[in-house]
């Protein structure tokens, strides 16, 4: 039997809930910045040895929450987890970026792609379950996997791209095969988000974080169709408890609109939106969460507590005056960058709780003279 | 006394006056995925070789002119000619991008700034001159320089950057210096693109190649600020004839309102902005130009003609029924890549024509039924 959770302002935010606060939680917040992190890292050997290893994923996964006051835990993995269990060998080289040794690029190895057994991630759900244990209810704990385009990038390209030249030409010479592959890819993922939340996730997030790199309409045809094909597949609840679905599309703030339509609780967003026209856009539909941009904590802590108070201002209060609650999670635009000051996050969290219950205070005595 | 021009399809549809046929010229035309564009740059040597020649530049300009139907020609240059001019200098390693052998990172670097004597610069004029006189009125030229803030990108990282590091610390935590840079900047790309005009250029463009990386409130402010400044201070006609100002920014499409806002003829879209929409939000003020997916160009002839027709067909016939006339210049929505078969460009140029000839046909006959 789970703990009670202590703090939900995370949840009751995805939900457009009244909160006293903006709950905060940043993108990567258990990585590299932290030297704690490199320790145990380096005891781990590689970084598939650390994120299948569910004693070592569960250290660090709870290792930003000694320092910060933050309002949800997000489990320690990769977005590419199910691509591996397909087979594909996922590797991270020292100081590059993910590898698939078997990438997909012809009609022969897009056939032999499949759903995944999920015994093959038996370790990624051993893994909740252990951090719940450890959270013991503290804050609430998010599950995510890479979207279905997403996922197809790094599985034709086999690595980071500048240009995603490979798998644009697939995706424009052979459709066919395309949706193939992200069918496959949404079945997998839904099937791996049902079992994080199976496992205790109480929350579930889809990084659609090269969706920014399509053209118009082929976002919508090959990456935006198969994130509603994963959510309409999704667990809603578990045990009578609502479970927020996130997306969050790097790039995507000129959709925000048609992502709102496939059905998420809560739609991510970049530092290119302005937040103040987002919620006017879709803030009546899902909670949002975002937006920072990740250099910001580059900067003294002077500007960093203005520019995260920006951010809070912008979305503004968000139960208003005529009742209706809007959702906000504050979050970075993106993974917080390596060379952060760990100190420096301290300043960003603290800022955000203070400058959201001011604005909420002011937007309350505000009301109650009008 | 310059040759009368022959084709004006460009300069018309810049200036939103009625075409027989939408115009279309290709960003980095006159490239490495030409055999002879690298025949040309082995003789120079070095891409810097190739650009500080007029001869060879010349030559380089008019290569795609023979293969395709395109219908202007742009200058073959760098954008980064500008800080290389003020000493930063600029060159190019073997199949790596710009690099910058002084990088400006601190105070006394950005003091030591200054705007160039556009006699460092004189290679490039005289390359427009010449140019002018081989193209002998057959299309018209554009000149073009980088953007004051995407100069400020290459100025500060010193080369590409993944993240913008540098240069969004520098913009953080000293704003300050990053005005006096890009107010320096901004008067010296002024300057250069009026001395391009004075060498006969026929139309300028801006590229703010790095405007997308910016926040919301950080684009406006360090971005588009600086652009304004560039526009208010060109030449807008020479010898009675209208210069076009073109601004381009990739990742720009949230701030379409905000960029036509500045006073250009034309704004730039990247593929990630339904043209159609884009026309509805600001067509009735500047032209549009844009907006293939440069990896359209990877697949086969027949899926290059459908998705260049979508892309006309979407931003629809110019002259609308009330008489009201748009303008629609067919672009990419990014540089041609060295992977492209260069006889795919054929497909695309006379798809253009072609497919936009045809729908101001249905256009007018619909009209006429009416």
């Amino acid at each position: 039997m789970p703990a009670p959770l202590r703090n939900d302002t995370f949840l009751r935010a995805c939900l457009r809930q009244p909160t006293d606060y903006t709950p905060v939680w940043l993108m990567r917040q258990a990585g590299r910045y932290l030297p704690e992190y490199r320790t145990t890292r380096a005891r781990a050997g590689s970084f598939m040895g650390l994120a299948t290893d569910p004693a070592l994923a569960t250290e660090v996964t709870l290792q930003p929450l000694e320092r910060y006051a933050l309002d949800a835990a997000i489990l320690f993995s990769d977005i590419l987890t199910v691509p591996d269990a397909m087979g594909l060998g996922l590797s991270f080289a020292a100081g590059e970026g993910p590898r698939f040794a078997h990438p997909v690029r012809d009609e022969a190895a897009v056939a032999r792609l499949a759903v995944p057994d999920l015994d093959r991630l038996r370790y990624v759900f051993d893994a909740v379950a252990s951090i719940r244990r450890a959270l013991d209810g503290r804050v609430p704990l998010i599950g995510f996997s890479g979207s279905p385009w997403t996922l197809a990038c790094y599985m034709v390209e086999g690595a980071g791209s500048d240009d995603y030249r490979l798998v644009k030409t697939m995706l424009y010479a052979r459709p066919d095969l395309m949706h193939r592959m992200l069918a496959i890819n949404a079945d997998a993922v839904a099937a791996y988000l049902n079992a994080q939340i199976d496992a205790g996730a109480q929350a579930v997030m889809l990084f659609d974080s090269w969706g920014g790199v399509l053209a118009d309409d082929a976002f919508r045809t090959f990456s935006l169709a198969y994130t509603e094909r994963v959510l309409q597949r999704l667990q809603r609840e578990r045990d009578g408890v609502r479970i927020p679905h996130i997306v969050f599309t790097k790039g995507g703030g000129l959709w925000l609109e048609a992502i709102a339509d496939t059905g998420p609780d809560v739609v991510g967003v970049d530092w290119t939106v302005d937040l103040g026209a987002a919620r006017a856009r879709i803030g009546g539909r899902v909670a949002l969460q975002g937006n920072l941009d990740p250099a910001v904590l580059f900067a003294g802590p002077a500007q960093i507590a203005a520019e995260a108070t920006r951010v809070v201002e912008r979305f503004g209060a968000p139960l208003a005056a005529d009742g209706a609650c809007a959702g906000h999670i504050f979050n970075l635009g993106h993974g917080i960058n390596q060379h952060t000051p760990p100190e420096h996050v301290s300043v960003l969290v603290d800022t955000v709780h203070e400058a959201s219950r001011r604005v909420r205070l002011r937007a309350a005595s505000g009301a109650s003279r009008t």
